[in-house]
């Protein structure tokens, strides 16, 4: 009995989830749903049939069971709802909403409706993340003290997609607000952010920031540290340092080769891994097998929407703390 | 359209084989030979109908177009022979045969058939050795003067195995001849080895080694080193560092992962992949569908039964090398 | 003609600068000053035997020209107003004092005295932070936008030490702020502080903390980013990391050896020098190098007082910020 | 008690070795001996005043208790009977001689006057090699089979060097074949060396070779390799690898500085330092620092003339396996 899904939305994120959905022997992927039309004829190539422009059209197929949901941001909300009420399993790529009040909302229906929601916070399923996690749990390095996170992109993206991003920590810090909770399984207490637009003039005339500093208190007085640039020219920077009593654990980029080229000008090794698609190849089909396995095995889900809650909140703090300069904690942001 | 095409033996390596042409979008992979039940119960879980225990049942197929033989290596010139006559498109694990007469009669039949043959020499397609030939080749080191190979399994494989294997330089060491030739494209005119069973007493008793050294001249005096063990306790080792005129280059391994734990006894990173199948997973995709590219495309192969030859010979070479200690040219092979 | 110059206070680093003074050609070590008698004897041993207990008596000898200071913190101030009354040029370690306004009685007495006095800052003399520091003028990361100073010890100095210390930012975190200064050339404007006791209950009790994390903002919106502890099991950890438009820079710490054992339980290299004396060894040989020659030649000295000042500035913005807990002006310390 | 000493031979390595002993404090370095006044006036000016041309002259002062003779090769062994007889205690630079017979002469020499003759094989006492050494002797690796040495000079000599050197094998890899011995405590039983002249025309006309590859069977069928270039572009490519039953050790170069560099074209770090004077500026230290204590505390000496006959021998059964491409016994040579 192979689990019958639908994938809504074949944008870039669409794609890797519709790509990797087809490799699974568990899964049959009946079905999908694009406003474009392009979108749905390289759906079709790939030998889906049932394909449609209407997201309540898709879910009103009874056989469907579950529902990848990688349409925009604006829309995540009502899908679910739409998807929760029709009976259907969900997972939905992150962020759930912008708007904490709906993610709330989302979440009461989800329980009422006892579907299963999960969020695609990517990182969680990234095998060098996923060590570190389990190194810290079994006490390698005692108990953790400082927790630093770098995450940079290689570029910016457009600035009408920063317009609607809801700005740099809704946007991309949201990854890094959830590994931080993720790594030691404790929430966040009070958020200090600082943030400059450094790279590009249009980038603060469209009211947002693309360097930060983050530093955050846990409940328990451990501190964490994030860093973001929208611009690395190296390449995609995805690195995490956990400092602890008994020691320290550093998880460096992954480089595109592993040649070093010795001359009379110096040691050169290659760049990292080049944008988050390379870097988080193996996350994506793992994610999307979690996810699946879940729902085939009625298992609780890994990420929940309380998860994609609680990253929310944090990245609200965050921007309340920039525009008033002042650390804010997590509690006043509801 | 796509190829019809079998795979002959569901080993190790078939299974390997197996798996990453089933992934092929322009390949039907049709049947599966394997004298073993077991293997085709294998075969018949994922979707093969068309099963046989006999070779010339399977190439007696009229449809099939390509075959694929990862069968006991004594049966390779055999097998060549029945698939080439019959008009098949053959990929052979290596070596095509432990004796180079028939090698150069496999030759001359595919010669006269016009049926293409191509080796398994899987690390020519893995990305680290492509680049470092890239690189070699786009001048980035000069002249190269000194290729050091280092290629060290993590444990022997069985008494069994190595009595039918034809010795340490034969199969194990046949790849980094490939490698040494692959690499600058120009032959081997000499061969010195030395090497010793030292790890293990029945190694020694059935008449093999398990450490070796080999130094090799190329025609044009460039000088390759080799230095083989069964059994690097650490994991497979696969080093290749190229020294010039201009510079070096180094291939390092490819570690499990990118972790590295400080504590107060040291700083532990990961260690190297564990064996081949690890190694060169991304390196057998790209083989196999190299030569399936070939097929449909009727371009050249890339791996050429003459490639098995030379290295055939480089092997031979080395291991009357060994048994009279002196530096035996390869036109001595013959 | 050799400048005449002697030491005051024989404690860790005053040997350490005792020491090197005796082995630079230009300089004729003619006195000591120290209360303890067995420092003296120290001294002795060394071929010193004009020794003295009393700092008035050392800088009343005619012949002395300049003087190093390393007695404790709080006789520095005194000290170096002896010591430039009496036409000495003078070296003093850091801090100067641990309050603002009596560095600025200093400064105005060095005004005035036309004495020269140089801070014990000697990271800005290690050979890693100045080629660091001219990498980023010759523009090789382009404009710089995110520094990252993690300076951790091995372990906390004694309680009693601690009381007396100002505290870990002007104690321990003054080099950092030293550093953020120094490698761009560019005043702090805003501090924004966290910190914990997370290692030893004496030590909050004290009042003091073990780890911090600084955030500060430059007068032109450079971020800083500094994390400190006193217990790193692992070693002293000295690492900068400076990001900018063109590109990054690291510094890593530099290891005891340079030898890596492979063995089943993974890859296993040197921890980092363990301390301080190890770490900057050369940067301390450098820099009284330095002073010497700035007096000998008469050129205008590399730390000032100033710098001492504007450290002590961003230390008590520091401790003001952690204590309020919000970001701290340093036009606030005055 | 100091030890009263003089330098015959202020070139390069003598200077190294008289500026090391002027910082020794048990040592009263009272004379020099060089024919050339440039060389004379280099010590005045560092205080020598006992100045000599001629080698008995400066042997013929009673109370001079040891020397140390950096002289030409071709002087190596007269100087040392001179001033054995003289019963003066010894260090000599390698290599003792280029003829077996002279060496072996000396050796009875010494043992006869039962002064001490130390030889300089500096690398031994290089703080990398002496860990790589107790790491080996403790077990970590287990038992050592395969042993990789890679020595590269940044550029070759003079032609007039070369000619009077005694060719690669006697001049360069003869500190190769030391290190061989060294790190496990056993002999060389066969060489078969391979080498060419691949930079320079000139080296080939004056009959020498510029790129080597030796393979060497110790007694006990351990085997060594090492490579051997006069021109790597990168620098002072100085590695030993040693792999055993139970792992490897890897020492890697030292490099120039710690610094890295990440921009668009890649990450770049610093080169290894440049040439022997920087890579083993300690080791010379430590070594002169340990024939000085040999003879204050009347201990045995740390690298003996047996040593350096040893080496040498290795060196002549290389050169004839290069002539007569075989393996050579070193029981050959005598």
């Amino acid at each position: 009995m192979k689990l019958k899904i639908a994938v809504a939305g074949l944008g870039r994120i669409g794609k890797i989830h519709f790509e990797n959905l087809l490799q699974l022997n568990n899964v049959n992927l009946i079905s999908v749903m694009d406003p474009n039309q392009e979108a749905l004829n390289y759906a079709k190539e790939k030998g889906i049939e049932n394909l449609h422009t209407n997201f309540n059209e898709l879910v009103s197929q009874k056989e469907l069971e579950a529902v990848v949901i990688c349409t925009p941001t604006n829309t995540h909300a009502d899908y679910i709802q739409i998807a929760s009420k029709a009976g259907k399993q969900i997972f939905c790529e992150k962020p759930l909403d912008l708007k904490l009040e709906r993610v709330k909302e989302i979440i009461e229906v989800v329980e009422q409706t006892k579907t299963k929601l999960m969020i695609g916070f990517n990182r969680r399923f990234d095998d060098e993340f996923k060590k570190l996690k389990t190194s810290i749990k079994s006490g390698n390095i005692g108990t953790p003290h400082i927790i630093k996170i770098t995450s940079r992109d290689p570029s910016p993206p457009s600035i009408d997609y920063i317009k609607n991003s809801g700005g740099l920590f809704l946007d991309m810090t949201i990854h890094d607000f959830d590994m931080a909770r993720f790594l030691v399984d404790k929430e966040i207490d009070e958020v200090y952010a600082r943030g400059e637009a450094l790279n590009d003039i249009e980038i603060s005339k469209a009211g947002d920031i693309d360097t930060a500093v983050i530093t955050m208190k846990y409940v328990d007085s451990t501190i964490a540290i994030i860093d973001n640039s929208r611009k690395a020219v190296y390449g995609y920077d995805q690195r995490i340092e956990v400092f602890g009593t008994q020691g320290m654990i550093q998880v460096d980029n992954l480089k595109v080769d592993n040649n070093t080229l010795f001359d009379k000008s110096g040691i050169k090794s290659s760049l990292p891994l080049n944008f988050f698609l390379e870097r988080y190849q193996n996350a994506y089909k793992s994610e999307i097998n979690n996810f699946v396995n879940s729902v085939i095995k009625n298992k609780p889900i890994s990420v929940s929407a309380y998860d994609g809650m609680k990253s929310l909140q944090i990245a609200l703090a965050a921007k309340k703390s920039l525009k008033e300069n002042r650390p804010v904690k997590i509690s006043e942001i509801n």
